[in-house]
This record gives C-alpha cells, structure tokens and sequence, in this order.
C-alpha cells in the first residue's frame, strides 16, 4: 500500500453538497477508489453491492438537490457487520455454518438505515459467530498485524476510508478492540441502546453499536438509527440531540488501569500520562485508585470482567450453538467447541450467581458517577499486535461490557507510528453525556482534529 | 364429539411406570385415540409427526423400563406453539408469509424438552404472529366457541387429551385466556422465566409458558425446560424445586376486579364471591379495593393495561412486522396493518413515556407483595364465548403481561357446564410461590382434584 490510511467524514463532506460542488454520489466514488486500491490487501469486505450501492447515491444526491435529504446521514457509505441481517446480501456469521445464508430481511438497524437515506456498500467481515476466530481482514495500518475483531471488517474498513461507518456489535470487546486497532471511532451504547432485531447477537451484555470516521458520523448513525427503530425492547434506547452533543469539558475524570495497565509498554504508559497530564492542564480533574477509594473499589473488582462476562457469555450461547455443533460439529472451531463444553459444565444456578456478581460490581461502579464525569483509559495494551491469528487483547475494552455503560474510543494516541484508542466510559444512559465528554476531551489533546 | 373433554395429566400416569403396568408408549397411543377421535372438529395441529413421537416414546420407554428415566417429564407428549421453532417441522407463524418455512433448527426450549426426553407430537396451531386473527381450531368443550388465543392449539390440545401439556406464548393475555376457555391449567411465567430463544416473539412484555392438564405437569414441563435452557439473557430464570412446590396455605389474598369484573355476568360473579367466601370460611383473608388502599391502588392503574400494553407492543412490533410488510402486503391481515400503522405514527418518545408509566404502575403491585401472598381474580369475564372470529376477552388476562409478573390459572370454576379459570397472579421472580399459593387454593375449591 502506498499511503497512510485516512478516514472519511460523511458529515465533513456534507457541508458542501448544498452548494453543489460536492454529492453523494462522488463520495461514494471517492470510498470506491479507494476500495478499489486497498481491498485486495484489506479485505474488509464479505461481500460488496457496488450497483446497489450506486443506485442508493443517486437517489441521495437528488434528494439533497431537492434540498430534501431524509437526514444528516441520506448518502452516508456504511458497511454493515456480516452477523446482521440484510434483505439483500447474504449473512454469513463468519461461519461456513451460514456461507451463502439469506434471511430475506434486513435487521431493524438495518431498515432504520435504509429509511435515513444511508447507502450500504456490503458486508463486513466478523469473526466466527462474533467470537474471536478471525476472519481475513488485515489492519490497514500494517497488513501484518490484526484489525481486531469481532468487527473486524467495518474497524479496517472506516480506518482506511471505504466507508464513513460500520455497524458492529461488542459482547467483550469486539467495538472499541477493533476501532482503537484501526484508528477510528468506536462507540459501544449503553445496554439496549441500538435494537439487536435481526442480528445474531443474543447475550445480556451484548450491543449493537456504530464504528466511524468521526464523533459526529459515529453519533449520526447511531441517533438516526434509534430514532426509528429504537433501543432493544423493553429499553429506552439511546437518547439525545440529533445533531453531535456540544462539547462540554468535564470536572473530573477516573483514569482506570483496569487489568490492561500491567501489560502497557513503558512507552505507551507515558503517552497516557502526558495525555492525562495535558487534560489537566486545562482543567480537567484526574483522579485515579491512589486518589480515590471510590475508584480504587472499581479497580479492585474489574479483573473478574474477563472471567464473569466469559462464564455469562457461555451459559447464555449454550443455545443455538449446542444447535449449530448438532447440525455439523465439524464446521463449528475447536474454541466454540470448547466454550460451549464450559457451558454445558455449567448449571443455571452457577449462571445466576455469576449474574448476581455482575450486578453487586454494577453498582460499585454506579457509584463513580457522584463526583466522576467519566472514566478515561486506553483500548488496548498497545497498538494492533501482529499476527491474525488472534484478534489482540481485550483487557481495556472488556469492563464497559461487563458494565452495561458507554464506551467510545477516539484515536488519539499512537505508538510507533500506529493508531492507539482512548477509551472514555460513561454512565448507563448516558450517553450523550460521554459524548459530550469526548468532544471536550478531543479539543484538547488534538485541537487541530 | 361423544364425551366430555378431559385432561390426561402424565405425571399422575407415571406413577404407575415403575409398575410396568403403563410406559411412555401406552400413554402416547391414548393420546393418538384422542386425536383419531376429535382433532377433525378440533383443529389444535398445524402439523403432526406421530411416526417420530412413537420413536421418542419407545425410546422413553425403554429409559423407564431400566430405571433411568431423563426427567419427570421422560416421554410426556407436549405441542409446541406454532411461532417456536422445531428443527424437523415448519414453523408456520400463523401466518401466510410462513406457510411451510422452515428454520431447521430448535428453539432454546425444545432443544430442553428434547434433552429431558419429552415427545413432540406437533405444532400446535397460533392466531397470527401470536396477535389476535385466529386460526382454524375450535373449543373442545364447544366446536362453536373459540380456544382463545393466541395459544389455540396448546389449550385446546391439552384440554382435550390430545398431550399433557403444550409450550405457550403470552404478551398481552395468550396463555392465561386459552387456558381458562379451554379448562386447562395455563402458566405465564415472571418475565426472563423460560429462554424464549428461536421463538417468535421478541416484545419485552413477551413471556414464554406452558398450558398442562395439572399444576404438576405444568410446573415440571416448565423448570425441566429452565434448569436446561435458563431463562432469557440477563435473567435468572424460573427458580424453584425439580419437583411441583408444595402447597401452603396463604394468609392473605387479594381480590382484583381489573376491567374485567364490570363485563362479567352476575351468575359469574355468585360463583366467583362463593369461591372467595369458601377460601375465607378456610382461613384464608381475602382483601379487596374496598378493605385496603394498596388494592385499591393498583385497581385505579390497571385500566391503563390494555392500551398501555398495545402501544407498547405495537411499538416494539414495528420491525419486523415493515419487513413482513415490505415482503407482501397483501399476506398481512387487516388488524396487523392497522396496528404497524398506529405504530409509525409513535415516537420513539411516545414510546419511553409508555416505558415509564408501566414502571410506575408495576412498583404500585410490587407494594402489594408487603401483606398480600397473591392476587386472586378470574381469567375471563365468562366462559369461552360462542364465535371464531374472535379469541375473546383479554381484560383479566393483561394486567400480569403489563406488570411482568407470573400468572396461574386453574379451571377450578365453571358456567354454564364450560369450563371458567380461576386466576392467581403473584410478585416478580417469586413463581414457586404462586404454584405453592395455587396448590393450597385447588384444594379448597376443589379437595378431589
């Protein structure tokens, strides 16, 4: 590859289309170039609808010509991670379970886009059943080393400019991994806060949520999406302005270490501190688990997340994968097989202390919120490692899942020359607030972004 | 038809397993009879496989013969609604658009009843979707009345004879109406109580349950399901003994007209104040609207239950009931297009407002559980009325969907020779007690049963 990935702001772009020098569908060559240069050594992509894609562009551009788009995002390329259905794609969860399935519908999120006027350009590349059995697709940063997973396709893909937003989908770490590998934003809501319809991801702790090129393409999508297809049943779904949050500086900031801290290079460490630093130069209260019992209780409890969320995420797939191994043992990987033996170990009781547990560590971090704005961290222990056989580390991104709250990574940071994420994570259903937080947090460390 | 419709309760069958003097198979062919002789008026299957649940009832068979029987319910031949999937059967939806589709996969719940040994002996038919346009089956108690809905075909299979029990679905009133018109004991659990995983219904009122021919078949069908399968993500689940919860006598009880009472006939409302004075000369208080403010409280609310629960579940339907829509209007009824378009014309704020209201009226009952061991009230404000276009009355049956707790009901009443059920609804996550509460009420009311 000859450049530096970049990203591709929708929402930047839009700002000229009134005037006429600039559409949606010249955006859209503009991704398609660069697919065309980068796919065959990123492979983001399960399967693209060029034709399709094209014919949705040309019905933006007319209506922005009429001065009519139905959104900030009518026109916007996104891809869409390949666990959600589609009417006319297939759906293939990474699995050769599902090679060539068609569910003949599109997900709610799917339908919402569609109805905002967004163009879906394909299916991005997931690993197995959104677990952590990699795909193809190489980081575009370095085509040695991961993307992440589990939305390893729509992470590489926004990184590198084919789209201006991913769909993807976290139960562990598989949002914030990927966009801090990639070097985009990535925000996984709160509990309930993207309805999951049509999408193969059933977990409590499980959300659908957004990858993109800004904070305000990443918010755009996930806002359009909710205000017509709303959260999960049952939950409010994300709430807010349908423009970006204004940026509001907070007060007071946790730094977590959470389990990933031990494992950060020395180099990175100080890039963290100088960037806590520099946040509190301009204002910004740090406190941390030497300043604060409050924190401290939150540190002390966050190295179960691995653990619990791994012993929740078990029980709750037991079904349909004991389904899936019946059909064809053969086609499901050696780790599934494994997980699920752990969960078929298991009793519904073991589940419901687990449960219990997840529940008693909630409220310890609720307790943040009086007093704490945001908790601040990184995504990862470092950049993408390399290799693709494993999707890299998910010590910093695991906790928020655990939590049920916000999490959004900015790529702030880097370390040899490569992307590294910094993690906010807010307060459950608050998630305007975090991002309010983070375009605060932005201005700061990187007042020219 | 030539007899009185009867249950065939399978637990109190297997008594005489060990004996040898009955098995899994002799039951099954009593079954078999039953349907040779009535299921041409009664219509309770979409589809049947008698050859493989002669199979599984062998094999059940031979497990009791060597003393290792899987569960209780080891050969008990069960219906499975026909919006839950079955991997060797279509799953139909009650709908045009599913007529023979096939998942090729079983729901959470099957897969469990599969793995304790139960025999699938069909689909058992449901309105459309799980919502109000019937299907073809007919009351057994009275070919020209309806079985309620949506669960048709689980209640009039059971209360017939045709199987034990049969797996039910309930949002607004779908197990607890059928059940009651049909003579059956019919149980919807507190919300989470049974995965509702590969079932078709996704709204966060929604409740998998079970209609059986007694409380102990019920109950067994229901936590051999549970301790297999869990309850939905995130929730604990059905909990309580492997064995039905024994009967103890409350102390208190509340009596709740709901909407329902003012509809209910006066010879309705002898038989159900006699009922009362019977469990009160028992020793048992009975507390009303009129005797205690909490009552009084929660009467005051439940009025809004049924429109409060149709905006809801109208909301929460609209995906994928567009897609279904998009596919071929022409396959959706009237009273679905109806109710997609009230709910287009919501917000996703209209739709929290909702969210909020139920929170207030569902922490009004949960003040009640402090004096008050259940709520006692009928399950439709008469018998199964004469028609099939419509499956009645869901006035009694609502307020437990609404609140999220369980609800049991007994066909301990009667009107007019048919059958009339007699409701208990109990307090969030405590269903165990509400079977014991039941337990102690059936044998007041009825001390042979």
């Amino acid at each position: 590859m000859t450049s530096k990935p970049e990203r591709r702001s929708y929402l930047a772009a839009a700002k000229a289309f009134a005037s006429g020098t600039d559409g949606p569908r010249a955006f859209l060559e503009r991704c398609i170039a660069e697919i065309d240069a980068r796919e065959n050594d990123v492979q983001a992509f399960v399967c693209l609808d060029l034709a399709a894609a094209r014919r949705a562009a040309d019905a933006s551009e007319a209506r922005w010509r009429s001065g009519r788009p139905l959104s900030a995002i009518d026109g916007m390329p996104v891809g869409v991670k390949d666990i959600i259905e589609t009417a006319d794609m297939p759906t293939g969860m990474g699995s050769p379970l599902f090679t060539g399935w068609q569910s003949g519908r599109d997900s709610a999120s799917v339908t919402a886009l569609r109805q905002a006027g967004a163009v879906i350009v394909g299916k991005t590349v997931t690993t197995e059943f959104a677990a952590s059995v990699p795909g193809p697709t190489r980081n575009p940063w370095d085509l040695a080393r991961t993307p992440g997973g589990s939305s390893s396709g729509s992470a590489a893909g926004v990184g590198c400019g084919f789209l201006s937003a991913g769909l993807g989908t976290q139960v562990v770490g598989s949002i914030i991994r990927p966009a801090g590998f990639c070097g985009v934003v990535g925000f996984k809501p709160s509990l309930g806060g993207i309805n999951r319809g049509g999408s193969h991801d059933f977990a409590s702790q499980s959300c659908q949520g957004v990858l993109g090129a800004s904070l305000a393409d990443t918010w755009a999508v996930a806002i359009e999406i909710v205000n017509r297809a709303g959260g999960d049943p049952g939950w409010p779904g994300l709430q807010g302005p349908v423009s970006l949050p204004q940026a509001r500086r907070p007060r007071t900031l946790a730094f977590l270490e959470t389990t990933g801290w031990a494992k950060t290079s020395g180099g990175l460490k100080e890039t963290m501190r100088a960037a806590l630093s520099k946040l509190e130069q301009a204002g910004i209260a740090i406190v941390t688990r030497a300043t604060s019992e409050k924190v401290e209780a939150v540190e002390k409890v966050i190295p179960q997340a691995p653990v619990l969320t791994r012993a929740i995420n078990a029980w709750e797939g037991i079904w349909p994968l004991n389904i899936y191994r019946d059909r064809d043992a053969t086609k499901l990987s050696k780790e599934l097989h494994a997980k699920l033996g752990e969960a078929e170990a298991m009793s519904v009781n073991d589940y419901r202390a687990a449960l219990t547990e997840r529940a008693r560590i909630r409220a310890l971090y609720a307790a943040l919120a009086e007093g704490v704005d945001a908790c601040i961290t990184l995504s990862a222990p470092g950049p993408a490692p390399l290799g693709l056989a494993s999707t890299g580390d998910m010590s910093f991104a695991v906790p928020s899942s655990l939590l049920g709250v916000p999490a959004l990574t900015q790529p702030l940071l880097a370390e040899d020359g490569l992307p590294v994420g910094l993690q906010l994570m807010g307060f459950e259903q608050k998630d305007a607030d975090l991002f309010a937080v983070a375009g605060a947090v932005a201005q700061v460390l990187s007042p020219a972004g």
